[in-house]
């Protein structure tokens, strides 16, 4: 399997802001290093197998994933049903999906492997059998995370559901998905991927703090993290700033579908992120979080149905990447200039004072703050600086 | 204080669904028993202080609960500035406070207490204070609930706030709160109520499960109930039962906050609710929670700012009560029937077999399911019969 | 083409609001009066052929309108593709919708006509000839109208759009297809069909004033009538309603799509009108447009995709059929009390007076209004009474 | 008057992007040509009154607007009630009015005028008497618009509301307004301003194509032109863009409102516009419509609630004219560029070719149109390149 499956497209190559090449990368350099770390190592890119390869429709470009034509992505992604056609029966399906896997391995060759695989079943028995048989095809194929997404799990109505029971049933999965992975000794991470509606009306995993949770009331916290798609953080009403913060404060920041929608429209489109102000504040919160290794970005996004050329594909992978890497040029220019830190941390300065700490540590009761304010008077309110703050932020981009 | 506040408002009597007059109840019969339980011990509907009686702006209506025209309302609601101005220094605010504090004792006599106390002030020092001096009001009247409300607690820009350190501090906030409660001997609920936006562009408390996990994750989870407004649910992208179901299930439904948002627009409303299929949903919640007691439903609603006829007040009261008493009546006709319950019983029904059962006692792993479902073939897919259970609730309404 | 399409599924009978049975109609009784007209002829409903009988997917069940069972339908619509498989060239494709054409008038025999045609294509060019085809179509089936629904007229970004361009070759269209209808002497009504956003994010017939504007704008604002969809309305930020008030008011009413939306999603889903306050606002809107004759209510409506039984599909018809009988029913209930109309004659009864009546005639200026207004003094505010209106439509319910 | 209003704030001076100077413009330099006209000149800036001198609630900074501090603004806009106090009678406002006007005039000396004025009333018999005396007095300042704004002019609920009714009172008063500006020969232009909602559930003059609407059906399109504010089109579901490209299609491009909103909340935050992409789409629209004269930009915004010191205002006022400076910058370089210009070009071009040029002439007939279709074939789908577009937009800002 050596051919060549986009012909007239040359290797991607960093060219630098100033070049006028749609077919280069000009922030998007693999191997410079940003804050202490390469970028390609930021970033972890991964090709979605759905939506690159096979979210054409009328044009599906086969399994192909070593002849993607530039340099430095390494990681993979998929459905199950997008790399193997289902057969009539399970053990069809198996079949089918030994075969490609076969493939997939020896394709991969050694220095490709999946950021992480799925599995595209919606009916709940056959789910759990899928999770198995995924689960040991993404450990074969040397993944790293294994992702739960949201296909079905919610409501259409309340009228006809018994939401607690469902939740539960979804609990007693996640117990036995658990218990399986160590069964098998698949060392990846399990990722759960916040969404709040679409198809249902209503899914369980709504956002960040819905998941959390979940996973806290029947005691799977430290067992999942979450792979946070931007689309659907603004479909929940939520920033992706916000999810991904929400995450990392809850210790569950595992990857990125770094995706965007448009803020005026109630679906997920899943277009590629090209806003450069978004880009930053996702940056700025996956460096909070020291990275996202073994987890990565991977673009759950599509071409326009309107856009027909299969130079459209590459164009808006790099213009994506090249809009992600500027994000984290930018988010290092912020840190290094330092004065968004400082004004963040001048705002909460009074909790560095004696009584601060205290409070802090849990050992103010009401009785001596109340002794205090009235020693005190009434409070000088320090400004909050939003418009300065945003200020410095549009003046890093 | 003698005088009569409303003059020319006679007292409100339950007439029956016949009656053309405005100025009675249709189906609100506070002694009739529904489901075994008498209406007023279903609602336990309580007066809101600042939109009832403080709400019209020019006019305010002062502190005289006690001249309450209509029977059976024996409960009422207050924030603490409402019912006493702020002075220039704490000692005088709370000089004011005592003082209002001793004549509501006065005038709520012995038949009437607060179904719950809250504080109107945002400034975070002087918050906790207030926290103090109003659950020590709230329990001097005899108040069986402890509402704190989301006034502030979020952020209008993710770009100069930690909110890490702003949800650890208000965890110690809490946590104060419940050491205190319990210094003071106060035994009723402390209730979050969960708010999405408004006036800030994200609260810390969005939804039910927010709360939740907030409160899982600090450990207090036990300590709070929760306080579901219907217009914060929907602006939340929720139903109002979906927030009461979550609420529920997670074992913290503790009041209702009886309002209505309209369906198009982005911010809290806070109108009377009049729609009978909603208040029917809530009721189906109510009844499966047992009731609400110590809570129960109060009118966080205001009259629009165009009704200005004194009446207007008493007509919305009573068309709010009543929407909910319709709804209680519908939700009784349902259960009663037995169709709806049927429906759904079915829906799950194959969890009742054998495997199901261990399903749900979480002794089926992975290999055992995967067997089984070889052995099975393909799943029959039974209809979730949605449309046939929005046929069966409409009938009721 | 003889046989039954529905086996098991009996005639469907109007049985009063006490009957249980799920197939019968509880509200919907064709041949009863209300407000001296017979229902069937308020409603004259039609069934939509692609979701009706194309919408299970798997399963579609031809083109056999004739076997609809139940009484009182003799109206259907269609899209061109659901009723004929497009060829690989156009005349390929003439030649199928030939076929089933010629099948389609014989099925019909005399007593069944569509209430619309239209067509679904999207590419420009064939778009305007599968409007010349598809009006043929229509006029000789006896079509009484001609729906011009927003396929794919708006952008998905501005960025490589030419809006006026785009709004001008529209327009073009449109007197083309104006020309053509009188040519071939359909004398059928044409229907815009307002619709804001997906597939794309910005349509150009956003809503009822948008196509009112395009309309006016070209000249050709007699030509058409609007087909208002309730949820196309919702997604628009408009209720249903007002849509429908504001078709009226420009004198455009001319059908309406009956379905409805889920007010926390943001796409179409296209459900069965269910809810019975609803069909009553619409039905106000309808009888005060004197009915909507030649166009009636088609429901654009599909069912769940979880909804697997074949008697679903009728669960779902005869509820939104019953759902909009009863919305009539409960409307004319609030014109024939008459409160709610006096409630909003009285509302205006200022411009009853001298000073009034010039006003409404256009004869009083700045200088006569600014003495009188010195004359009178403050004005006096009359209450809009919105809670009293709304009790009383609630109680129509 | 010759106070200094602002101690410490020194002249805010055009320092270039590099200045890390909060009190300096970076981007905004007046005397600089870009496209061929001066900076002030594209934007002609004009500082509200309401927010910017009175916004801040318990300090207003009283009339002053002359020793507003930094060059180059020289105008001003005003609301009524701002800058005179309303009074018991009529007579006395008036008076109040008369008053504050001629101060008003000393201290515009020649240099400032107002961009426009506008009336902050609502009772409608009132409203009439206001815009005679505003008009008058913006008329007297040499103001050279007249905003007529939404306040509300819409509906709580179309229950209590007959639509048509306001609809025509609304026409009168706008034909009476048309009068009275002819008779006291103002030459400045009307404006409407579009907004969806708030304070009531629906406006009359939701979005621009409503607005248009209105005009059209009333015979009064060319006496009008639009204030489109950034914060009220995403409100209505459009993008800001969107509002512009439609009044400017509709020939009624005049003012902008240049404050921006959070995609993520359902109110009027009036927030600064800090976000480069939306100012770089605004001045693609407005260099389109080749400027705005003699309209100009306003700024409807305001200061967070939090932001509290005095510093803050003139932070948020440079960062708002620096965005849109920015925004000035890079939509010429686009224009420059040229090839977003050209994608766009290319892909209307089929409508070069003689029968598209038919088409646009209005010549094609369906006829035709289906002859050449046969004759061509299916047709070739050129790639709309959404993806392409986004890169070279991103690339200049």
């Amino acid at each position: 399997w050596e051919g060549e499956f986009f012909p007239g497209i040359p290797k991607i190559k960093y060219e630098g802001p100033k070049s006028k090449n749609p077919l280069s990368f000009k922030w998007y350099n693999a191997e410079e290093e940003i804050l202490g770390k390469k970028m390609k190592d930021w970033f972890r890119f991964s090709v979605a197998f759905w939506h690159t390869f096979r979210g054409t429709g009328a044009d599906p470009f086969g399994v192909g994933t070593k002849v993607w034509p530039w340099e430095d992505v390494d990681l993979w992604c998929f459905h199950d049903r997008d790399i193997a056609p289902e057969g009539k029966t399970i053990e069809e399906s198996n079949a089918n999906l030994d075969e490609v896997v076969a493939l997939a391995k020896e394709l991969q060759g050694t220095k490709i492997h999946p950021l992480w695989g799925t599995a595209q079943l919606f009916l709940q028995p056959r789910y759990i059998i899928t999770f198995g048989a995924y689960a040991l095809v993404t450990h074969y194929l040397g993944g790293e995370n294994y992702v739960f997404w949201g296909g079905r799990e919610g409501y259409q109505t309340l009228l006809n559901t018994d939401m607690e029971k469902e939740l539960n049933h979804l609990a007693r999965f996640m117990e036995a998905a658990v218990a399986y992975k160590k069964k098998i000794k698949f060392n990846g991470t399990l990722l759960l991927e916040p969404k709040p509606q679409e198809p249902t009306k209503h899914q369980y995993d709504w956002d960040a703090a819905t998941c959390a949770n979940f996973l806290r009331k029947y005691g799977l916290i430290g067992e999942f993290k979450l792979n946070i798609e931007c689309n659907h953080a603004t479909l929940s009403g939520h920033s992706c700033h916000h999810e991904l913060e929400t995450a990392r404060i809850n210790g569950m920041l595992g990857n990125v579908d770094a995706n965007t929608g448009d803020p005026q429209t109630g679906w997920d489109t899943d277009q590629f992120m090209m806003d450069v102000s978004e880009a930053t504040l996702v940056m700025l919160s996956v460096i909070k979080n020291g990275g996202l290794a073994p987890g990565g970005f991977n673009f759950d996004a599509k071409l326009r149905r309107e856009s027909t050329d299969v130079e459209d594909l590459f164009i808006a992978h790099i213009a994506g990447m090249d809009t992600l890497a500027r994000g984290l040029r930018n988010a290092a220019k912020l840190i290094e200039d330092g004065s968004l830190g400082e004004l963040v941390r001048k705002r909460y300065s009074s909790f560095d004072s004696e009584l601060g700490a205290l409070i802090e540590a849990g050992k103010a009761d009401f009785e001596m703050l109340e002794k205090k304010t009235i020693e005190w008077g009434e409070p000088r309110v320090p400004s909050a600086k939003q418009e300065l703050a945003e200020m410095i932020f549009q003046a890093a981009l």
